[in-house]
């Protein structure tokens, strides 16, 4: 049997480990220096937790765990009959991987309420896992690395989130745009122009402007049946050179009877105004994000040098533990995509100075008593935090020579009866070729 | 619907991150120290990869993913109808989550093979899962930390990985010891007392000395039906006054027309010899470890001052990568048990110097003018690398002192408009109660 990969998962070799770990630390560094707490949560959780969160496209991509032991026991007869697989799954499986960070944070807050100090901050970095068609950048398991704070509608929440992309994203060395909306103010266009059931379809055809021009944008419109009217009234967001001004002029009057657009507008206006000299931030009427819980801002970060989906995203969700029986706790939250970021910096060449783990000091193996006392000096060195090996076999030298060279060690020792008699070393430099003796005591006080 | 965890799953606050991530840290420097590099492999994987690896009880604790899509459609008519839960579930499950490291290290050795220069040395450090039921430190997740070499039988790998276990449980402060066996000297004693079935059985009766005595452990032996002759030839191991170098005697008698036990007993002593003056590793005749891929020494750890299982345990195998197809790959590992450690060091007080990562400034937020103001001071903070926060609310002091105490936040900082006017701060200590306040750029200065 050839073994393979299970579809749209990878492994990580030593070099992928490091940059994913230099990433984490500049990620972690961040969250904590905005005053945002660790937190971890279970990979699975019951299925119910997670179910009606994600929309209905959310919901199937979502990994069911089948249950354990005889799970066709309780099963209802007709449904197993008719291999009715959707009203089957939640018979045989109560639980689920999750989906993303911030489903399982709602849940951790709604369980652990009375105890938390709102607002109350968290960060979280772990991997969620989707039953997505893999592609370019796009994995069944990648690492979501999430800021969340809870408890508090202030719009300083949203700017202090975009802070912290900004600041994270520059010592990465990715230069970004953060796109942003509201949903309320989708949510009130829709309403405005009579097509609350078609506004996905609104924005997804919007989205492509910059490519198929105002033209392709009408026919794809038509095309999902949007009416002449209602692309009449919104017509004037097809103007690629207008202004986020102009267009939130526009919204303003056009919201005149429409509260909560207004409201949306606002809110856009007041974070805007936090970066003013800023042209990192965008306003992108077209933003729509697919995830169900969102109310008000919405975020979605680009890399500009890179083609790249997006390697960020998150925004503002008023009621997500109402689900879990608690009330009244607003939240605002951020995810980075490690995977992405990581994609992102390999192309663009970030990672030149990361080297694997260096083994300092092979020691030569001739033989058991030797190896033996080997094994002393080197839990020495290793005493000093300098990684050293003995080789495991007493090979031919050549075969320890190539072991030494394929590894890139730099230093090789000779620690034969001569030198054990003497209480010396022989230390030869692989890169210079040199080769010298020293006794054992000189050795070690110069490291 | 009020929310919980999935059974045997736990979430870990601040602190018990912070905790898990000190103990990580001291298991990754050393297991850098002595060669090995890291690897991080997906979270599931293909269930053909993962089944037959571990003993049929294994099997059946392995948590398999439901197949996406309508995944009844192909099932077989009669397994469904005779709702066979064990036969149907190839057919509705391809994927599971991994049940160890070992097993996916080997997957990932089979698959890269040609790539890889032996030894191999590699650590690992993931989470895996087990259907288990769940008691005082068992969980359904935990984390391994796994050390294995891969391409040389050496005895010095084990020797070597003694050493990581010794060094490292040292750093963390707690007292183990080790317990030794060697798979081959359980093969040979069944042969030589004809209980090759029932060999596990005699282990775990064996186990019970201490607790039940000689006569208790010949009542269970019997009581499992194992005959008379068979507890009479192996009587000498009920002494528990008896020493290692007398069982080791007495083995190698019995062992004369038994070469495979002979081979174990050789491979134990040398081994013993390596650690000569130390009395952390023990002999211990009734360690058997579950896992069928083990066929020479097996460890288990014990931490020696906290009742807790084992902390750790590993052992060598000789033909794990042959079920995907590739020969010749012995290798021997060990395992720390994340959890359980944190577990014991708790127990013991370890983590008194832990705290949650802290916030040193809040500053008062007395509106949106002020408070935006407050934020490029905050920016300069945070790039001194100094976590600062802005209340995000321009509440009652009251409230924002009260969040402050609550934190922990050591300094509060006062940034009105007269601050603001006079390029000053005005700082209140926590902790000593005093108020000062100073020039913007004498405050950087100082920093």
């Amino acid at each position: 049997m050839k073994p393979s990969l299970a579809k749209g998962t990878r492994d990580f070799v030593s070099l992928d480990v490091l940059k994913r770990r230099s990433v984490i630390s500049v990620l972690q560094r961040n969250f904590e220096l905005f005053g945002y707490q660790p937190l971890e949560t279970p990979s699975f959780e019951n299925l119910s937790t997670l179910t009606g969160k994600y929309g209905e496209e959310g919901d199937r991509l979502i990994f069911k765990i089948l249950n354990s032991g005889d799970y066709l026991a309780k099963v209802n007869d007709q449904d197993l009959n008719s291999r009715s697989s959707q009203k089957l799954t939640n018979q045989i499986s109560d639980k689920a991987l999750r989906y993303d960070l911030t489903v399982p944070f709602a849940r951790f807050v709604a369980m652990n309420h009375g105890k938390l100090s709102f607002p109350f901050k968290r960060y979280q970095i772990q991997p969620v896992w989707r039953a997505d068609r893999p592609q370019k950048g796009r994995f069944r398991e990648f690492y979501q690395c999430d800021a969340d704070v809870v408890g508090s509608t202030s719009l300083f929440q949203e700017i202090e989130l975009l802070r912290l992309y900004f600041k994270t994203f520059r010592e990465l060395g990715i230069k970004i745009q953060v796109h942003m909306n509201n949903r309320k103010i989708l949510s009130a266009l829709a309403q405005y122009a009579e097509i609350s059931d078609q506004l996905i379809d609104f924005t997804v055809a919007l989205d492509k402007l910059d490519k198929i021009g105002e033209g392709g944008v009408r026919e794809e419109l038509k095309t999902k049946g949007i009416s002449d009217e209602a692309i009449a009234k919104l017509e004037f967001l097809f103007d690629s050179n207008s202004t986020h001004e102009k267009i939130v002029q526009k919204l303003r009057e056009i919201f005149e009877g429409i509260p909560i657009g207004l409201e949306g507008v606002e809110e856009l206006d007041f974070v805007f105004s936090a970066f003013a000299d800023s042209s990192d931030l965008v306003f992108n009427i077209t933003l729509a994000r697919g995830l169900d819980y969102y109310t008000g801002a919405i975020f979605e970060v680009k890399a500009q040098e890179v083609e790249m989906g997006s390697v960020g995203g998150g925004g503002r969700y008023n009621n997500l533990t109402e689900v879990f029986g608690v009330k009244d706790v607003p939240g605002v939250g951020i995810s980075f995509g490690l995977d992405r970021i990581v994609l992102v910096m390999e192309e663009l060449g970030l990672f030149e100075t990361i080297t694997a783990p260096p083994v300092q000091y092979l020691f030569v193996n001739y033989g058991s008593e030797e190896a033996l006392k080997s094994l002393t000096i080197i839990d020495k060195l290793r005493e000093h935090g300098i990684s050293s090996e003995l080789y495991p076999e007493a090979s031919k030298l050549k075969k320890q020579f190539a072991y030494v060279e394929k590894k890139a060690i730099p230093y090789m020792v000779f620690y034969g009866s001569n030198e054990i008699e003497n209480k010396e070393l022989t230390i030869k430099d692989m890169v210079v070729g040199s080769q010298h003796t020293i006794p054992i005591e000189t050795f070690f006080s110069t490291l």
